[in-house]
């Protein structure tokens, strides 16, 4: 990475480096339930342990939270992003996910957040899981729309057919180096909450947070990443350090998205933001030179407004 | 199921009947970070998509959240439980749902909740997840124990080499059988409340409610499971319905444990919350005759207070 | 009231009545603090105890959160409106409400979110909160405007000087006839939900809801006013009851705002949204007959969209 | 205060001083709705703007959450202490503010939470609110208690006839330095969440904390309190400082109580976990040298556990 620093924002230094993310394949699906308590409970446990697909099945988050009257039946909803690299291995993540987490949770109701023009871009979701109604299950027209009506025990689950996949993008990111883990960590939370009213984008990781930034590679040979030791604090004296004098603590906040601008809106809101917080010394972002990944969100592009 | 209806509580008929349950393996990690808020973001990432072993990796949940002065680092903590089939497929789900929820969490550290007599029913934790730290992780003694302090960009992440594991109790469960919807949700959400405060078991799914209760196998070949005609109130005219009349919705708590007591102790406390609450029809549970299960939870034994 | 109802929304039966609301004077704060929860937890300590005006010193609500993007000094921040009967009774209330409840609050800092033409509209704030200082205190410009630095344990406590004052427009409301407790609850909560993103709204009562309407009078001499009697479900048979048959709850949403507009559009929303909901037999609104208050809010100018 | 610090605990040194509060009058109330959500909507409403009885008409908080199963109606509930100087100034502040805030908000209940054996120590509740029932309230035998039951547009609010009063002690107290704001909010708050658990003790302050330590008398004639300038860090260089050198935060948490025991017990539980966090220079407490309030918690007694 490039440290040269004649950008800034604020007085905040900004290396003049991009933020390198994949092509990957994404869908939205939007949940509602009778109250906004159980919208939430819902939403907590079938996007939960999918910060990376790494080595979780998906990556998924909330993109934002639907009042009644935006929510497809008029009751609390939200909408959800969910991102895989292939359609076959969402559709896998996806149904099972709804199946384990939303057709067993009191009041849901599933309905499809995006439909592709062409049909073949559609994955399964009450297609699929309709069979646990065991012949039971009512299919039911909805526009253009086909929504299955399965027998539950507390009355029905109503899951929309299919829906659509698009091509996303994931993996856009910054990082903020800061003099201490909790002026960091407050700074960091500042820019997450700006970042989370993008639509179109959601943060994977826990509260939109990764503290275990990587590098590609480490010298065991099972494991393909490891700590990136450039950026750990507690190893400037032992390793090559490419932290700024003084760092005590850095955060990187991931951003997947439905496109190239969404995810570098998100990006942009959250580094003008970071950068009004107290104890920010450099905010820079992770590549893998450029030749990896498709999608390249160069900061020196976000620095202005709007 | 057994609908003789001799059994009653505060007026609520009890079917007399059991709840059959497995023999599971379990283990119990303590998850601490700066602020409370942060305990919470983790511990809902970590036991998020864990509601079912027949299709997640695990069973897990919040068993309890622990205050400062109850911690083993005197930050704020929660104590969480997980369930598999088998030790190994346990230590496969915990390191890798650590490895992706907590390790990347800021600020978080990851301790053992129980130490086992015998060594060999240990799982590994920090014994693999240091790996990441590339050779720069350091191992330190903490009593009798082993911490690995593995660098991060937040500092570091330390975390206990290993856990024990001890053979749980899953699917201890009950059958509430409402009026209405919102009568039955309401009422289950006070006995999830009561039973949540008792130790050593957790409710692993949503809100600790299933509502998509399943018998064994279905008409399509593929699915070994479909739902629950029977309880089904919308298929009260097309099925042999087990509800009684005037039943419009049923839920279902189930409940896993460190062993026979707690689960029973969860199910009491339930029980007796649950037939407070108006709108309450009968109250059963789940079994499979008896066969599948070692664990046999009698309603009738629960009825009595201590 | 006038209970001819040939007046509809989305079937459910709309009074052709009107909404009698007061001229009031309001405010406008902007509290800020280091984390998002303090921000929650000053929010609901100073706008406590302030649902009506009759009992109360102020009516008081939270407008909206501000993210740090938003907020004046980049920290996460909350708009919050107080209403009273007159700018010194206004005046009072508030400067006493933050001194007792924002000066003590951690992190905390209090900024005027209106200002207007005339200076002679604007109440005190810091301009009589900065005593507490000792001679301490440092006043500081602003660009236009003044803000106090009061020394306090843990810092300083920023205060703008002064805060403008408004006409505003107190008791648009909204009466939800439903069939039952939980219907009505659940609904009212739907239309609340969707009101609370009104700007330049407040609803100042518990969770935005009234469940005790009132009529003026008693058969007390000492009491002005009373259980509005004939929207009472359990007096249909003592009493004129005005409900609808059938109805088992009554629910009222109050809104206060800063002009007629954006009452207006809040009660649209709130309106729209609660005739999608089950349960719901009848929409009318509450008023004195139009002799008391200025502002009249016919619920038929509410029914077409936008 | 007497800065003498021989004593100390986990190395944190604890000031040979007291705290010393003031004998006052109390009541507890349990108030109950239909779920939990309202019942936290209740509590923060009724006990808002009630920090201090300088300038607010009681001294309220949350003692503890109830779950249905220890509520008095089978349904979730809070137990609420207020305090006041005098029996009818806490009738005065107790009705008005369970009329204004519990009264109005839906499905609530409101019992006692405390009966004394002499019923001159009772204060109006139900008695008085029962008015608004306008001649259609009923009384109702529960054991030895009355409860009215009022007709409101929900149903009836139930609610004891009287609750009962106590002598209490208000104005226990620690006084936290620490290196800087954010690692004495943190530690401070961990000191709180141990409180919490304390029966029969509130913290009055937002989210238990007070910033604003103040002295009695000002160079101001009319203002008889003002910022204590001695524990404001930025105030060092100017003012005679009694703040460990290093400190650039201080934090006060306020404790009520219904005796002398359980007050001594929160502070216990607070200094034995404040002094686990880090960047903890100092802890101390408020006094006025010991006549003006009878109750002297030395902090010396504290440090042993139990």
């Amino acid at each position: 990475m490039n440290n040269h620093t004649e950008l800034a924002l604020n007085g905040v230094p900004i290396c003049d480096t991009f933020a390198e993310a994949f092509t990957t394949v994404g869908t939205r699906i939007i949940v509602t339930a009778l109250t906004e308590s159980w919208v939430r409970i819902a939403a907590a446990e079938v996007t939960g342990y999918a910060t990376s697909v790494i080595a979780c099945d998906a990556e998924a988050g909330v993109e934002k939270f639907l009042s009644p009257a935006e929510s497809p039946d008029g009751r609390p909803g939200v909408s959800l992003m969910f991102f895989a690299f292939g359609q076959s291995a969402l559709e896998k993540a996806v149904t099972n996910r709804v199946g384990q987490c939303i057709l067993t949770c009191p009041t849901t109701a599933c309905y499809s957040g995006y439909t592709p023009e062409d049909p073949e871009k559609n994955i399964a979701l009450g297609s699929q899981l309709r069979f646990f109604g065991d012949g039971f299950q009512v299919s039911k027209k909805w526009g253009d729309r086909r929504l299955w009506r399965v027998p539950v025990m507390d009355g029905e689950f109503v899951c929309e057919d299919q829906t659509g996949t698009f091509k996303g993008v994931a993996g856009g990111n910054l990082l903020i180096c800061a003099t201490d883990q909790k002026s960091g960590l407050l700074a960091t939370e500042a820019a997450v909450s700006a970042m989370q009213q993008v639509e179109l984008t959601i943060l994977p990781f826990p509260g939109g947070i990764v503290r275990s930034g990587s590098k590609v590679g480490s010298r065991y040979s099972k494991l393909k990443a490891s700590t990136n030791d450039a950026y750990c604090p507690t190893l400037q004296a032992q390793t090559t350090s490419d932290l700024p004098e003084g760092t005590g603590c850095v955060y990187e906040i991931v951003i997947d998205g439905a496109a190239f601008e969404p995810v570098q809106q998100a990006m942009k809101s959250g580094l003008h933001t970071v950068c009004q917080q107290p104890g920010i010394l450099q905010i820079t972002a992770g590549n893998y030179g450029g030749k990896l990944g498709k999608h390249h969100f160069h900061l020196k592009d976000l620095i202005d407004r709007p």
